[in-house]
């Protein structure tokens, strides 16, 4: 368990720095809201300022006094006294709301190891309504231009669903809309600049914590990718969902986190596939990450294997099928029944009773009614409504009477609606859904996709693995680096070095001959190489040949094995460590689409990732790359490490080039 | 102009089949809609029944009388007995809105050709707000469960948009949807199951229609390939935009077109590549659609070459980024004025003011006012603003301010507002911009995308070209068929029979040897190709080896060239006829991305498929293999043709080996 975060999260004492007589102060309203909830727990909050005695109605402290957490919002130039006394009065933990550092030019804060763990600078701080905690500084309520007050940030009840940000603007609309998705908050974690607590020591937080089910995160970077995923994964193992929105992952949105929270992602495709490696779920979108998270909180141990649509519109029904397609999301089976219905009449005649099921502009609410009846008898497991509400015999009733409908014959059936459409008549429906506990969507395709990410939860396995200590023997002699990828499960290639014409004699025939000469690294291009040698004497003309053309140069020969080129690649990046690239080997190597992924990874990971790449492997082969994979990373010896190619024929796979930087 | 879609949508006198006392009877809504409106612009409206003297008020016709146009809302059954009437009296079209036909099993409509031109069956019809016709049979309100009477269709203005779509219900939401935008409606067509009237045919209407401007269309499917091509590429010559979005692109969606228009798309890579190499804008969502159409009619000649982000949220600002970033929407450079805005305080001092700027949230309505002056001074070109309402300094009028400021300042910048957030302050407020004439968001990746679709719409550019008639002379002879590819700019690949050792002096050394045998497919594997060969002496004992292994075989020989290698491939395709395909050649043929494209193809057009192919090629060789597309399609002899591989080389694009189907 993180410490620093339970005590962020679960302070017993606050000290607010910072709060003044003035009531629009950020400090006095973080103040009075902490106020108001922890005295009703009895728990203890002081102020703090020296310039005043008397601040929000309470005496004001001149120093910090003895707490658990003291939240700090003054002057960025005032901040690092207040950290110090903070330090000094034994507090475990700090939450710096102030910015002015390096978001903005400036200097970071912390230029000292502090006693106390630190969240921010620059953070909107954490929200815990489990323990009546919210350091929001913003209003709840404003007026709007028509006089009214309205609801601008709800109040958040209780629940199983983490924020972790590190843009405060985002936490909020994150908190604002899961709120209004119906879901309820475990906690809301705001890194700001991250300087010290950083976002993945926050979802270790909550991978580890009984009341969280699901982690929603925003994510503009990582100072320890290990850490990121180690955490993502132990959340995973522990039934938890991560779902995942980054931002700055192309040159565009990298400039723009530069200057927002100081973070910056460096390798954008290897950042989001060791989230994915990890067993997070990658959001396309904001709206999608919302979606998905709700509809998990919802319905959290849900296991999907189909779907079915019920609508009222044949298009709207085709893009939703065809988004789950894309997505990989089988439609169902539909049953028989539903063929009676129409043959009674009960549904419409036109109705068409195929999987997506479509009732026309003549279906009625009893129609949907019915047909529903029938899909949740038949075992459907997943729904999407398309109840247009333009014919007549749709009645604003329907969202209502579905749900009904739903709890009494289907509860544990996952259910989204789709309301296309802006007219006043859409809006009312569109939220009748959302009423009556129904998630509901102005599009097809964002609906589709929504369920198609409660698929695809369940179905995300972790294939990231942790590096083990592997022997240090490994060599720099390139004979033994042979022997380390044959340990791994690669074959041997027939070679050796030919010292002369004798040597030639009773070798495994159709062989290549090969220079080696310093300096010489194209030696395909400058004619050293030599292939489909088939006998000894023609293995000793070229022989010849070679040692004419480059005097002085050594020769071997490797056994010639044809099959398609494959290239494994290992780089060491700054963020994530060892990291393994997979492509097509050869000359093809730069120009096709190649993945990387954090080493050491899974047999299954590796399998994932070349068929990523277009290039589909051998169980055993991949089982050897993987095991590579624990060898180098494991070893840390190598900067950099290549074979390229390995040729992957019938009888083995022939790694026919190594090079490596140690 | 077609002539059927003119009498469809701008008839001079109707007739309407089925109308009858009952006022909720489809044909008599329809009538009664029609009747309104040309009665006040003094125009026939007829009402058809043979079972009542009087219906909906008028004298009911027992036949078909004369008229333009004949509706017709009957049981199945009836519908081909109408139909003949109409022809009998003269009728020029007739649009069937009757279901019960293909799309629910039955049979077609049309078993005959009949003399006047038919829209549907299974359809909503046509509105055409500029002649008062409107054949939705839905109501335009509705009562809401509250008891209100709520808009339930909007009644659309006359304007410039054309909605082409084979759905009705989606005719109907996309209607609803670019109204609410704020868009003006040319014309609705709906065509249902196309049995005679198309789609591209009205598509066709529209590109050589005056009032049209953009064309937003839905399709399932299409007849006529190159009419669709052509409809779309005389669109975007005449400088309008077709905006499309295809249902059935998957297998899933596919099953579902199948039972719903009774369409079906058969490859559907070639039928969306189509739409794009005629000039379509091919949205990746309905969503997306209906933005990029109500954009685009809001701003007819924009052309952006970058965007400014103005935000008060940087986590929303870099997702916005990232999501112009993936469509290659170039960010723009900020005016210097800014920072002098910031460093005299009149923009928050904590701000960030390189784009994405950052006003964060201690920025006001003023300071939004005043970075938008300074940008509109600065040449902004396009804007995507992101005031979350949050802050306190941020109020309700906003909107009105920053649309006001926009109308002064810079009226011809396409802008686009986000406001992220479900609470009542958040959805009064978004709806503020929409009402304040600023189309605006819930989402920043949905924003960013629409104004993406802004700046690609200028952008493209069709790369579809007419077939020519190639001289007949094509030969069915190898020989010939080389000399054909040799003429389109590949190169000759040196190469000859060989009939006895003495052919192998003076030949191109090195050589590859090749058999020829009747039954001999994979010659390679077989071991009837030996690469290589660098001497006549080495090519004698080669060429007896081959002649000892595959005895009475023929043996030629090919220069060897070195270099990469691709595939250029021609099918014939059903709907679109001859198809282009291009991609990596040689083993890696079917493992790697390749793509199709309908031919003859442009020379640009063939670097912009081969790049999506990840293959960078040069020039002339492109050129080639445009040429190449001219010959074959144009020729219309060949069922299919390959060359794989054309080995890309320094000195020349050598055709290898060439396969064809007469």
């Amino acid at each position: 368990m993180n410490n620093g975060l339970k005590h962020i999260l679960e302070p017993e004492s606050v000290a607010v720095v910072g709060v003044s007589p003035n009531e629009k102060n950020l400090a006095t309203v973080i103040f009075k809201n902490i106020q108001y909830e922890f005295s009703k727990r009895g728990r203890a909050v002081y102020a703090v300022n020296p310039l005043y005695e008397e601040c929000a109605g309470v005496r004001c402290n001149d120093r910090v006094p003895s707490s658990d957490l003291v939240i700090i919002a003054v002057p960025a130039s005032l901040v690092k006294g207040y950290v110090k006394q903070a330090e000094q009065a034994g507090a475990k933990a700090a939450i710096v709301i102030s910015g002015g550092f390096k978001e903005s030019g400036g200097q970071p804060l912390l230029d000292w190891k502090p006693r106390l763990r630190v969240l921010g600078p620059n953070t909107i701080g954490v929200v815990n309504p489990h323990w009546g905690l919210n350091t929001l500084f913003l209003p709840h309520v404003k007026e709007y231009i028509s006089g009214e007050i309205l609801e601008s940030i709800p109040d958040p009840a209780p629940g199983d669903v983490a924020i972790v940000a590190q843009s405060g603007a985002l936490s909020i609309t994150m908190l604002d809309d899961l709120t209004h998705l119906g879901v309820g908050l475990r906690g809301l974690v705001c890194t700001g600049n991250s300087e010290d607590i950083s976002g993945e020591e926050a979802i270790e937080f909550f991978s580890e914590d009984g009341m969280t089910r699901v982690i929603a995160v925003y994510l503009e970077g990582v100072k320890d990718g290990r850490l990121l995923m180690r955490a993502v994964k132990r959340a995973k193992e522990a039934g938890k969902d991560v779902i995942a929105i980054v931002g700055g992952i192309t040159d565009e949105g990298r400039r723009a986190t530069g200057s927002h929270t100081a973070s910056m992602i460096r390798n954008s495709a290897l950042f989001t596939n060791a989230l994915k490696q990890a067993g997070a779920y990658l959001a396309r979108s904001y709206d999608e990450a919302m979606a998905v998270a709700a509809l998990r909180s919802k319905w959290p141990t849900s296991r999907i294997n189909s779907v079915v649509i019920l609508s009222n519109s044949g298009g709207a029904g085709v893009l939703a099928s065809d988004e789950l397609g894309r997505n990989g999301v089988p439609l169902a089976e539909v049953p028989q029944g539903l063929i009676a219905l129409r043959e009674s009449g009960l549904i419409p005649r036109a109705a068409s009773v195929k999987n997506p099921i479509d009732l026309t502009a003549s279906g009625t609410d009893e129609s949907f009614l019915l047909a529903l009846d029938e899909l949740c008898r038949g075992g459907a497991q997943g729904l999407i409504i398309i109840a247009t509400h333009y014919p007549p015999g749709v009645s604003g009733s329907l969202p209502e009477k579905i749900s009904a409908k739903i709890k009494s014959s289907c509860p544990d059936v996952p259910v989204v609606a789709v309301e296309v459409g802006s007219s006043a008549w859409s809006v009312a429906y569109r939220d009748g859904f959302m009423k009556s506990g129904i998630m509901s969507f102005s599009s097809p395709e964002s609906a589709a996709r929504a369920l198609s990410g409660l698929y695809a939860l369940p179905r995300i396995s972790p294939f990231f693995a942790e590096a083990t200590n592997e022997k240090a023997s490994v060599s720099a002699e390139l004979d033994e680096i042979y022997s380390m990828v044959e340990d791994a499960g690669f074959s041997r290639l027939p070679w050796g070095w030919i010292n002369g014409e004798d040597d030639l004699k009773g070798l495994p025939y159709p062989i290549v001959l090969k220079v080696q000469a310093a300096g010489l690294v194209h030696k395909q291009k400058a004619g050293g190489v030599i292939t489909g040698i088939r006998s000894p004497e023609e293995a000793s003309a070229k022989y010849r040949e070679l040692l004419r053309v480059f005097p002085g140069a050594r020769v071997y020969y490797q056994r010639q094995v044809n099959g398609f080129e494959i290239r494994v690649g290992f780089v060491s990046d700054e963020t994530f460590g060892t990291a393994i690239d997979i492509g097509y080997g050869g000359i093809y190597t730069e120009k096709l689409p190649h993945v990387t992924y954090v080493a050491p990874i899974t047999e299954s990971g590796v399998k994932s990732a070349s068929s990523e790449a277009g290039i589909s492997i051998p169980d055993s082969l991949a089982k050897a790359i993987s095991r590579l994979s624990f060898i180098i990373a494991g070893s840390g010896k190598f900067k950099e490490f290549e074979i390229n190619p390995v040729i992957v024929s019938n009888d083995g796979y022939y790694p026919v080039d190594i090079k490596y930087v140690l």
